[in-house]
């Protein structure tokens, strides 16, 4: 936290609002000191910007329909060096190829997951393997070229949504974007009870709700189980699943996203059944952290590293989800026990990542601004359209950064323990 | 509300988002039947649609700087004849040199205002004349202009705020388009009880508080008496007038805003004194139903018609506020109380105004949707910038439906009785 940059920081002269910052970034250069007037200045006009520009919420313990609260977020831009910012932006189109045909290959994907498919784990359980496709939602443009392809005009975009939504305005900004690009798309929402109880297919697969033939699913909902209330939810999903209409995602997508199916994919020789060689080598540079504990020489190489240097890895267990993560000397207790028996492949090693711990303000509602210690997390979109034999649509979709207090596991910004931030290159 | 129009109404297809709406609006055309569930989706829609893009309002009921709510609208757009709304429109520059020149002539403000700047009425009374100046509000690039005119690149441009902001989004769009629009200008914000504590003027007029020079003064308060909570807050009025800053407005058009002063005006071969001949004719159109009660032949007439049409106009107080003016066959039996004496000279006549009633749907924050019947109030908002002898800035700023129900007075928007709405241009 020291301060010894050469570049001068005004604080006065930052503001969310405009793109002017002045500031530097870097780990030894962060504005600690911003004078209270002026902090207070700042915050309030950031909080002001994000209610007015639809960085908003429902509040969780208050529901009222009719207001918006600010999401959290952090007054300074974090630093994030420009060329790896830029370097998973040029891969992401390779990582959209590489799950497209994942998800394609049906026997793979029963390989991967035979366990839970043979049912050893229940339906709860297995959703709860399946992670929010975070890659797939910024695609208005993606939905509307969707809408195009399925042929017909008057066919409609059907959201999946919730029973309650808090987080509205994500899902109203598509809704609108997709209005304003193109006004002859109509969105509707319906949860997915709704959809079971009104939906049908016809006899040739159209899926129809409420009199409206659907020519696009997205899915703002159905990645958790508390969302299946009862089997009614998942006729829904099969409906759905069983239509012509273009999904986003489909099951195969949800499946593909496992981390089960990850570390298949983190084998040697795998990635290039999918995708190019030079490809391979592009995207593997991504997944170097991440290693098999299954019952063969790769595992048992890793279980060995593990043992060996407990403090650069965490050990995983298969179920997603936080606080159940392995560190340190409990890595080496638990490995050494499970050495030698298939229990180990109920978990996963992955590099201990320490991301550079940054400072910033964190302002939530109703709760005094604090400077706190923060990570942060970069998430690139992208949009991908195809058939088996056939990608139309495969391309980038922007950006965004979670942070959070450096000392949490889990950083959402919905779930209420992140915030929303932004991208600071540096060089 | 019988409904025989030619074209075919599907609210189906209305909504506030986006511009292709089909619905033609008129008297005789107006969508009251709109199914349940697909009002409910729209209101949906639409009150999302508010609360993401700042049409939005701080509660007053709970106050809570950290959440909006949405403003009161309503839903459909309003029927406006193209015609008059161009005239209108067309009219606003010359609204705004009248204006301007009558601001500048000392000598006829006195003569109109003599009474009260004699003394015989205090303060409050004085400022409870002086209307909020619409015309001036929508001004950003106005603003930027004047900032430019001031010539220091370092100067800002002062907010004058209420204690407590409840219409926060207006003022802070404002605030923020300034800075899209140039990102050297900045904005502070203060209450007239900071500025009289903190300001100071330079020996050369310099307005200077909190050590940054003041460049424009942008008034969002100090329009009502109660905002003057001491003769602290008379000081610092005192101290914007006196400085070089640029003032939107000068006390001066503060004055020429009073309806005494509209009345003088309507007052034939007024006009000429400040606009030509030809500008005289076109606005004389929009002055045609104000009438002086003064002790003069024109006031006699005037008294004479009304007590012979009373149903035709509205005596009004001087005294600016709803709930005070006169109609009907009182009209007649006041008038024949003061008809000779200078009591008449309290109140003002006014052509009744008889704007046609249309059918819309109120949407409020926290009451079920309501089909009502509404009138509507076109505001056109200009930006002037000039001194005595030279104008340099003169134009049209855009404009605002205010629409409110038809048995009500008063039809602010934050003051709540009235709503926003959006014109539909009628052949």
């Amino acid at each position: 936290m020291s301060s010894n940059c050469e570049n001068e920081c005004d604080p006065s002269h930052c503001s969310l609002i405009g793109d002017n910052c002045k500031l530097t970034y870097n780990e030894s250069c962060v504005p600690l000191d911003i004078p209270e007037d002026i902090l207070n200045e700042l915050v309030d006009k950031a909080k002001d910007y994000a209610l007015m520009h639809g960085a908003c919420m429902r509040s969780k313990t208050a529901f009222d329909r009719d207001t918006l609260q600010f999401a959290p977020f952090f007054l300074l831009p974090s630093a994030f060096p420009k060329r790896e910012f830029e370097r998973v932006v040029k891969f992401q189109p390779i990582m959209n190829k590489l799950i497209h045909h994942v998800a394609q290959d049906y026997e793979f994907l029963k390989k991967c997951l035979k366990k839970y498919i043979l049912g050893e784990l229940g339906k709860e359980e297995l959703l709860s393997k399946l992670p929010e496709n975070n890659a797939l939602e910024a695609l208005c443009d993606g939905m509307i070229e969707a809408w195009k392809i399925y042929g017909n005009p008057k066919a409609v975009v059907l959201f999946v949504i919730e029973d309650v939504t808090y987080n509205i305005c994500d899902q109203r900004f598509h809704e609108f974007e997709i209005r304003r690009q193109n006004p002859d798309v109509h969105v509707i929402r319906r949860n997915l009870t709704e959809i079971s109880k009104r939906g049908k297919l016809t006899d040739d697969k159209r899926l129809i709700i409420d009199d409206k033939e659907v020519a696009v699913v997205y899915f703002r909902a159905g990645y958790e189980p508390a969302q299946y209330h009862t089997d009614v939810e998942w006729d829904a999903r099969l409906l759905i699943e069983r239509s012509l209409a273009l999904k986003s995602p489909t099951i195969s997508y949800h499946l593909a996203g496992t981390k089960k199916v990850q570390q298949e994919l983190a084998m040697p020789g795998v990635l290039e059944r999918y995708i190019s060689e030079e490809e391979s080598k592009l995207l593997s540079q991504l997944f170097t952290g991440l290693y098999s504990l299954d019952l063969h020489p790769e595992g048992d190489k890793a279980v060995e590293m593990a043992i060996e240097y407990p403090e650069k890895y965490v050990l995983k267990p298969q179920r997603e989800g936080g606080g159940n993560n392995i560190y340190g000397e409990e890595i080496r207790t638990v490995l050494k026990r499970v050495q030698h028996s298939s229990e180990r492949e109920a978990y996963i090693l992955m590099d201990r990542i320490r991301p550079p711990i940054l400072s910033n303000y964190v302002v939530r509602p109703h709760e005094p601004v604090k400077l706190i210690d923060v990570v942060s997390e970069l998430g690139i979109f992208g949009v991908i359209i195809g058939t088996k034999d056939k990608i139309m649509v495969n391309k980038n979709a922007g950006h965004m950064l979670r942070t959070k207090m450096s000392t949490v596991n889990e950083g959402g910004v919905a779930a209420g323990q992140g915030g929303l931030d932004s991208v600071y290159l540096t060089d």
